[in-house]
């Protein structure tokens, strides 16, 4: 016969805990267990599209104000010159690459002004134009850029990626050495602002902001090859906040991206990438 | 004098696992603190930009080869054509507009293919390449989209997001009926691949997949603008599962945007916003 002595009543305490616990943490470890069912149903349980907004939801704010309908002014093109407007367009694209070698000549300013506008047309979540472009050609700001990140991306390649990252990069040849963070007469930081302050000074949550960012530098991608200037598209690893640190943006700004900008160096490669066929990327219905 | 009790020891237990628990969430619960330094304190300590790749980094695939470097060809302009290069491009992209009103006459498929082919040019992680554009033309299928949407939208609206954010999008005048999805001749949805197969059939990870997939679409809203066409930003919240099954795409590809695509309806209205002017977003160093 058992006693409930104190140490076996602590034992099944832990036990009752520990299973409670696991039950929290069950819906993950199901993805793992074999489907009854074909992928569909699997596929109705996915919810990544769910917590953005939900999680967001209760701290959203009062609408400022109802905007006015205007009328909607367009030029269309005869169908002929759509075509041709279009490959055109789509030939001028196919000659963007990423340029990680940047000559150290000047650029206009007045261009990097209209690329950045440009960007500044793009679409977002409830129109909050949650982007903050910060343009960097002093050297010396420059440098201390260069010096962050470098650090941080040693650290990188050879302790958090381990080999596997570092092989896999290695056929792009990129390196922790980011030469073109001196010499490129611009560098474009692109921050998200995940909310803003409504007027009466509380946060205002910003939605998809990280979509809309994103979208605004796939115009100013388009714009810098429309201009003729060469860039390279930039996540740099953990080095986001010391970066807005050493910038003096507010909390509320992450950075994005890092876009060196400048004509390509004489002697400038790229990797002999080739790109997705149409009929790879596109499906008809 | 206390005895220990099996009761009072059960409570002690509790208590014990209890701290335990809520000190796994503390990171979490300080953010609400007062901070005693000014905010570049909590900037440092700021990891936003962190988990992605640390996340995922154990599921990182070898590389399949090393690419060559080819010598990259570039087209310069004189300066000043650059500057009105970059000027005219600005007035293109300063008339988009987000176009809920959409006519049901078609448009050249050979344009949307161009289109396509032109977002296919987004730089993307590692050259992942991570997007699948699907194409709706068949009237049936749209009708099933906008079932679907709206009626999800119907439940955002009157449930889920209370009534504050309907108090919100109202100053846009959106609501959950999507005329759009019926009239647009063309329906684009873009789908991100959250990770690819290796050759061994191994799953692959593609970093950044969000953000190289919004970069496309960003390239894609220029190309549309460019050719004369007309959409609007849509995330359809809550119904990318439902609208991946309908559409048979496999469970890695999460859908990111809808774009309804044609030309302007005559009676077409557009919210009377202003933009932010190059000085509200751009910063010089």
């Amino acid at each position: 016969m058992f006693f409930l002595t104190p140490v076996l009543v602590a034992v099944v305490c832990i036990l009752i805990l520990w299973i409670f616990k696991a039950a929290d943490r069950s819906p993950e470890k199901k993805k793992g267990e074999p489907q009854t069912q074909p992928w569909v149903h699997e596929d109705l349980k996915d919810s990544s599209d769910l917590h953005q907004v939900e999680e967001d939801g209760d701290e959203w704010q009062e609408s400022e104000e109802h905007v006015e309908h205007i009328p909607f002014s367009h030029t269309r093109y005869p169908e002929e010159e759509m075509v041709k407007r279009a490959q055109e367009f789509y030939e001028l694209l196919s000659k963007r690459r990423s340029v990680r070698f940047i000559s150290n000549e000047q650029v206009p300013m007045e261009v990097i002004d209209n690329v950045i506008k440009t960007a500044g047309t793009a679409p977002s979540g409830a129109h909050t134009e949650p982007w903050t472009f910060v343009v960097v050609t002093d050297p010396d700001m420059k440098h201390q850029i260069r010096e962050i990140i470098e650090e941080e991306e040693k650290i990188n390649y050879m302790k958090r990626m381990g080999a596997r990252w570092v092989t896999d990069l290695r056929k792009l040849r990129t390196s922790w050495i980011k030469q073109y963070l001196d010499t490129a007469p611009v560098l474009i930081l692109i921050f998200k602002q995940v909310h803003g302050f409504a007027a009466n000074g509380k946060k205002k949550i910003h939605y998809y902001n990280e979509i809309s960012v994103s979208i605004a530098c796939g115009i100013l991608l388009a714009a810098l090859q429309n201009a003729g200037l060469v860039t390279v598209t930039t996540t740099p690893l953990n080095c986001g906040p010391r970066l807005r640190v050493l910038l003096g943006r507010p909390s509320h700004e992450k950075l994005l991206v890092l876009l060196p900008v400048g004509y390509p160096s004489k002697e400038a490669t790229v990797p002999d990438l080739r790109r997705k066929t149409l009929d790879q990327i596109m499906v008809k219905v």
